[in-house]
């Protein structure tokens, strides 16, 4: 990674027979890795949203099959891998990212005549091959995505979707540090994305050590810095063959307010994040967290009062998007065509 | 005040050399009233929002200046009061009722020929009409708007506009607790409204002891239950001639979603609180608070990290807005027509 960008930590480091995470629950006041040694933990640090974004945890499924190889007896090998991938499928239902990465892998275990040490060989290198792949995949998102962005342009983005979303540079905030490499020099308006604040936490800390210029805003104030954006940039979870993508809550209020503002409202996103059996966005299924992470954040909590409602996505209508950002270059209306041509 | 919302407590009491305010900046986890002594007393008061919403600082501005002409001297008597005034009129630039009510009050002060103890008795004797008219034109907005709420209705709602921001029962909520009066089985869904959280800390608080069903959301939750709503109800903090409204920042992004899912959006608030002398929403001083009230509520700040932009408000421009519920009925498009009407 090139200057300003390189100071960031990788935030998920594969040994073999653990993958190693740094605990996004814990940042920024704390930076610690943990280890994590079979597919149950790393289903339940994804639930948890210990590793998150939609290619990370894509990845870290991948990897969770690679140590869950190594734990598993030979006899075990194939109905416990099974169980493991429809395990970390289940441990968040809206990127599907995870059971993009997990199928894949699955579908090399289902191949007749591996030996165990070969099976066990094969996992660990598809899930190796998933990782160099999105790391390419956000250099080459970042690139195309960094040619709509001007000189001095001010940028409005939510949640987090930079290096700790994402191999490589991430997605939405990747386009804003080769923006900023290319000297183009960004600013951001970051969206402190309530309930569990990973722009305030995670975007915050990225672009404060990345060196780039920003400033947090409750999520609310977007509709008073609108005006003097330029662009809006998200990441996504999931993106129907429409265009209807589900992204963090949050993400539809601002693609209403840049199309009302007459802003352009890009999703960077990798080929991996769309999902080709889903023909919009009704059919996504919205994660519902509990209720407790809206009233741990407020630390006001009314004796008695238990009731929040929770959805962790949004889906915003392909009306309201300009392009797709993705690493075969923009995807513009039509969006149905070209989704089609990207994913074939 | 009937069945129901009658166990909510009367936040503000006038003792004539003191005013009582429930502190709203400790509430819900502790309900505690402090004395105030002085106009300063008062107007420090009302920057640290230990009382807020628009209808109530206007009247504890007006018991600030009683209380001062309690305090001052017989010579000082005019100065002081005008001095006073100015500090009070200061504290909070958004919410015109705080001049309105300083500057009624100081138009009588300016009387000629008053003795200095039948000045007093005036300045006490129309801050307390102030506070009685607003009590009675929350009940009759509260009857206006009721109207407009269908049975077992569902609504959306902003910050804290009941008991806590107004007398009687404030603006939006009170049009709430008419209809749960009436037996329609309002829900509401409350935004917490970041970043001081005045949704979850107050709102949730009154609606609970109000036994009015509801829920909390993030306020990017909102496009996520805009589909399920009947309408939208929200205060106000200055009116604009146009219909312009300056109310607490997040309100614009929810006019723009009930626009886009063709549901009603109603601004409740009583003649007091229109600026005849503001054309439209671009001259209304929105007030930018201090960026440490984002990083307090989230607990995460980062070392070093300071930067933060805090507007409290925001203007929803009058195309977006479906009426005004005041105490003299519904004023519909055009709104120019109709708030002059208003107003004369």
């Amino acid at each position: 990674m090139r200057k300003g960008v390189l100071v960031l930590p990788k935030p998920v480091l594969f040994r073999g027979r653990e993958v190693l995470i740094l605990d996004q629950t814990a940042l920024p006041n704390q930076k610690r890795y943990i280890s994590l040694k079979s597919a149950q933990e790393v289903a339940g640090a994804i639930k948890m949203l210990k590793v998150r974004g939609a290619p990370w945890i894509g990845v870290v499924a991948g990897y969770g099959l690679a140590i869950e190889a190594q734990r598993l007896k030979d006899k075990d090998l194939y109905s416990g891998l099974k169980r493991a991938g429809e395990m970390l499928v289940s441990a968040r239902p809206t990127a599907v990212n995870l059971s993009w990465a997990v199928k894949r892998i699955m579908m090399k275990v289902g191949q007749k005549g591996l030996t165990s040490k070969n099976l066990r060989a094969m996992v660990k290198a598809e899930a190796e091959a998933i990782e160099k792949e999105e790391e390419k995949r956000s250099r080459a998102m970042a690139k195309y995505g960094a040619k709509l962005v001007p000189k001095d342009a001010k940028i409005l983005t939510i949640c987090n979707t930079g290096v700790l979303a994402g191999p490589g540079m991430g997605t939405a905030l990747g386009v804003i540090y080769e923006a900023h490499l290319e000297g183009k020099k960004p600013f951001v308006y970051v969206c402190e994305t309530r309930p569990l604040l990973q722009g305030a936490r995670l975007t915050g800390w990225e672009l404060m050590r990345a060196g780039v210029d920003f400033v947090l805003i409750v999520d609310s104030a977007a509709a008073s810095v609108i005006d003097r954006c330029d662009l809006v940039l998200v990441g996504a979870d999931r993106i129907a063959c429409n265009g209807d993508t589900a992204n963090k809550v949050g993400t539809r209020m601002l693609a209403l307010l840049a199309k009302e503002a007459k802003k352009p409202f890009y999703v960077v996103a990798p080929s991996s994040t769309f999902d080709p059996k889903i023909k919009n966005g009704s059919e996504i299924v919205i994660e519902k967290r509990k209720p407790d992470e809206v009233w741990r954040c407020s630390g006001y909590r009314v004796k008695g009062m238990v009731r929040a409602y929770n959805p962790a996505f949004d889906i915003t209508p392909a009306c309201a998007i300009s392009g797709f950002v993705t690493e075969a270059g923009v995807v513009r209306p039509p969006f149905k065509k070209g989704i089609r041509e990207l994913l074939h």
